[in-house]
């Protein structure tokens, strides 16, 4: 590992960020190629169906690399953020098109996380004689790629918790009023979040009190996220918001045939997932998500939903915009917990900490990716 | 004003620091003699009764610094961080003793609070032909002054509230458990925090659950701060830890002279201070601790009194230690407040976020010292 490869591996990192909003269910890859210290191709994974990024859909990022570059490949080394493919999925091995381009080396930042398939597209590149290398840029590329990793190794996708707060943890009055807590900077921010998310889970309280799109509507994407309402008794009302747009699903611990043929008329899918207490079995529907190729999934909720998630462990990430005011005692709290001793308060890692209009964001983990993945 | 100015100023207010935790009731003046570009004396003010700093007990910084000086004094520029005093207090006028000394130019960064006096040092010593100027490092030495210039234009001490709490603003769980929600360092910085009270104000909720001392113990002071309780029913118990100390005060808003006695007979004074609805009256406390010499007064109470405070308009600052993890809901939180409009929600101004140990620490502002004070 040298400086120059640092340099080529975060330029495949930057491309593989231009495809964060629509690559999955693919990881979202990058990849560069370099010849004589000149960067002669650059490329990201396209969407699967198409959409407004430009190249074939589902294209891998080392094709639409090796199709800038053409006759310059020969004899390049390909920077990629995850280990080439070695098998037929959507389009051809990567490995195969790799070799047949003339690429000598490759470098990679991580091995697939898929146990099955991990180190058989380097070995495939090494046999046809190129000089193969992973772990460049490791820690970078797995936070880029924690979610697919998780879907793949965890078979669950990524889960960030968003919230907006009072400097004394209060999302909205207790008479509803939450609207305005965080500023105009905040909520730009979590378009971004929300256009990088497969879904966007939300609670019956928060579609009552609320009537959220969550949606992306500040700037174009290739795809808005499946909006997931965790919804035990069917009470999402068949006029919310988030019919205004396709891709609803809800979520039920008991089927009521009347209320799911209203809410299937209006467009949504109707899921039926309950856990022994006759609640929505929180587990399984991020299973189900993680089954559909959600790797991101971002919650907008309120305590009780936020609550549960967090004492089920399923959160790995919370957004925290704090905005600088007090509001009280009375007013809704972020999580809904029962602890009764402090030895079980929920320690959080605070990853970063950014100043967002007259708002903080707080990014806390719960979970690091080196977790479940080590290379 | 120019630079040189400024930078002894600076050095003014370094030496005025040394007596933050022992001037009161005086301000805590610094001073700092130039001849030639040379530093030929510096003092801070003395404890009024004498104590661990050196020097004649209350004798003011001009003087301390005068007596370094010596006949080097003689030619001088004087730097203050507030206007000389022109008159007899518990010490001889400081512009007589600048007069005296020979020094030749006086610049101050305040002139003197009180509207009574305010310019009268300066005039006396232009009078007797010295350079005067007033307003170099004003801010930085408004900031450093605020108890001091608030007790003698608002008649009452610059309040601070401490908090620790968790993320989601949780200061104590349901059942009282509260003692290690922040870091050890976050415990030692507030040691510096009582430390520079006159007075350390809190509840009758907070004694009963967690018989605190509220004394300085990491390092040795050449005083304690003033320990006052908000206990309407004269519910402290004579037992309590604050009593390992002398210098108890608690505010009922009724007599109970059994319990009056028997708190007084633990060490207590006892003083009754109601409002019209039977509570302790905070407005006429703040002003009775004014009155007391007060400067500063911090607060380390529950969210009932803190909300109090709050509503009241009393709080000037809030210093905020947040430990990076979530309590949940149904633990206690910061300030009893009831709004039913988002729009009366407290707006704080964020002076200064710093981390302290795995805490962060805002220091949040309610009310800026220039708000009663202009030049």
């Amino acid at each position: 590992m040298n400086a120059i490869d640092h340099q080529y591996m975060q330029l495949a990192l930057q491309q593989a960020a231009l495809g964060q909003n629509s690559a999955s269910p693919n990881p979202c890859v990058g990849c560069v190629l370099v010849k004589d210290e000149q960067v002669v191709g650059a490329g990201f994974s396209q969407p699967a169906g198409g959409g407004v990024v430009q190249g074939a859909p589902g294209a891998h990022a080392e094709v639409m690399a090796l199709s800038v570059a053409g006759d310059l490949a020969r004899g390049a080394t390909a920077y990629v953020t995850l280990e080439p493919c070695s098998h037929h999925g959507r389009t051809p091995p990567c490995a195969d098109a790799l070799v047949k381009a003339g690429i000598v080396r490759v470098v990679a930042a991580l091995t697939d996380p898929n146990p099955l398939v991990a180190g058989q597209g380097l070995a495939r590149l090494a046999a046809a004689g190129i000089a193969v290398e992973s772990g460049v840029l490791h820690a970078t590329a797995l936070e880029h790629h924690k979610g697919f990793i998780s879907r793949m190794l965890r078979s669950r996708p990524w889960l960030t918790v968003k919230m907006g707060a009072s400097l004394d943890g209060r999302t909205a009055l207790a008479n509803g009023q939450s609207q305005w807590i965080t500023g105009p900077a905040a909520r730009s921010d979590v378009q971004k979040l929300r256009a990088r998310s497969c879904a966007m889970l939300t609670g019956i309280g928060t579609v009552l009190a609320d009537d959220p799109q969550l949606t992306v509507r500040e700037f174009a994407v290739s795809r808005q996220p499946l909006r997931v309402v965790v919804d035990s008794q069917l009470r999402t009302p068949v006029n919310a918001k988030l019919f205004n747009q396709a891709g609803v699903l809800i979520v039920c611990a008991q089927d009521d045939e009347l209320k799911r043929h209203a809410l299937e008329t209006a467009g949504a899918e109707v899921l039926i997932l309950a856990d022994t207490h006759g609640r929505v079995d929180l587990t399984a529907l991020l299973k189900e998500l993680g089954c559909r190729g959600c790797n991101q999934v971002t919650v907008e909720a309120g305590g009780v939903l936020v609550g549960a998630l967090l004492q089920a462990g399923l959160v790995d990430e919370m957004l925290l915009y704090q905005a600088p005011v007090i509001i009280g005692d009375t007013a809704k709290g972020i999580a809904t917990l029962d602890l009764s001793d402090l030895n079980h308060k929920l320690q959080a890692r605070v990853l970063e900490r950014r100043q967002i209009g007259d708002d903080l964001r707080f990014t806390l983990r719960f979970t690091d990716a080196g977790e479940f993945y080590a290379e």
